[in-house]
């Protein structure tokens, strides 16, 4: 599959929520569970979709493509983490976002890195749709420097 | 950092196992959420890790330093699934291992494919271990062709 | 609110599915977490809705309005439980039923025993829906003896 | 099992906590999963418990006995909730809570209402240890009026 044109026009600044670990994300080694970081993310895309008005109620929604982790640091409790994305490439259908989660009281020691990219689909078929000049802009507002 | 030399002997077969997706796994789009994938995929280190001799009782452990996921096809419940691994590259400390998610009943359509890099780490202070002799005799049964 | 009137009929026999613990069932304190006991019942409630043709597919589908669980012995991975339901009150909108969570290898001692109450809805507005003369003899079949 | 004798100082403030509902807590119902209502409960818990003091460092943890939830309206994301304690009675070794969710936005409403009995217990043993007069103190405080 060839790679979609790059969008000249990739907005430069970073999104960002903060998440309060829970007790239940931790597992029997005591630190904080794999599965969470990307529960994490999650929780940004989520968010970062509402943002930008694509919450599924005009028909499409984002659906995961692809997400990577780099564990580099283990997250304990309690712990309150910046999950931040910025995105690294608009596709003509595809967002793909680098990620980061650190600690909110010293948010320049990072504990993960990862990728995620994300499809605009359609919510009947699930089949990917083209941005929008519409969703662009909301993209440059969310992601505004 | 330097990659570490190559293993001449990465082991060519692959290591399996089946789980029970469960209803719980889904998510509110009605397919399994994303973060059961890199559940599945713990469980089959585990599993792997135990068949190796590997359970934390010797005072080493793996830890998880990497994980990625392609999302290739959405998973419904009720399923089961094969989670296979295979060995990709076996370093002085590390195991890197691709993954993959398929149907029990269609081992031939995938609904996932990634990668796990794990590194063998003591358990008191979490610094890496070279494998020991043992180990890769240990991997080599587990991946027999 | 008074109580709804007991139906006479009430199945004697038991309803049982068995489940994989999976390693990321475990706490921090190492033992199957409270919440995955819960999960356990869940993935038993489908089932036994599957099994009576209660899927969602007509409309209608089972509400959870009580659980209930007293935790008997800490459950450790690796292990296969069977998680066993009886009926205890079968009501004229409602099904209460007796759970309990053993070892496969080991059915005589309980982990767990509880209690959950389930209502039938109509999935359109949430409605409490009344039993069909085809549901009750569905819970016959399940909970034969 | 002769219940124990009632503590008459029972005390009658109540301790609250607030956590932001997850994405990710829903499940293919589109509301947030039954689990998630007892791992709200759980964080509330260990909370209590690390205000206390009693965050395992002294050998000693609380254990859960019995957990019970009435499910009375559905979450929904995004939401965020308060969850609140308050004994109902304090045994020799054991603490019994009621428990509820509401929104934090309309806190008279609320979404659930249980009951959790946590017993205090060594941690190298698992036994029961009786609440020392310095617990009966910090719990007065925790739920200081």
């Amino acid at each position: 599959m060839s790679p979609e044109p790059l969008d000249i026009q990739t907005p430069s600044g970073t999104f960002e929520i903060s998440i309060d670990v829970r007790w239940g994300d931790m597992d029997a080694l005591r630190h904080v569970n794999n599965t969470a970081y990307f529960r994490y993310f999650e929780e940004a895309r989520v968010r970062l979709f509402a943002a930008m008005g694509l919450d599924g109620a005009d028909g499409r929604y984002g659906v995961l493509a692809h997400a990577s982790c780099d564990f580099l640091k283990p997250l304990m409790y309690p712990a309150r983490v910046v999950v931040g994305m910025k995105p690294a490439r608009v596709g003509r259908t595809s967002l793909e976002l680098d990620c980061w989660i650190a600690d909110a009281g010293d948010p320049g020691t990072l504990h993960a890195r990862g990728r995620n990219v994300l499809v605009c689909a359609e919510a009947a078929t699930g089949r990917p749709l083209p941005w929008t000049d519409a969703d662009r802009q909301a993209l440059g507002r969310c992601f505004a420097v």
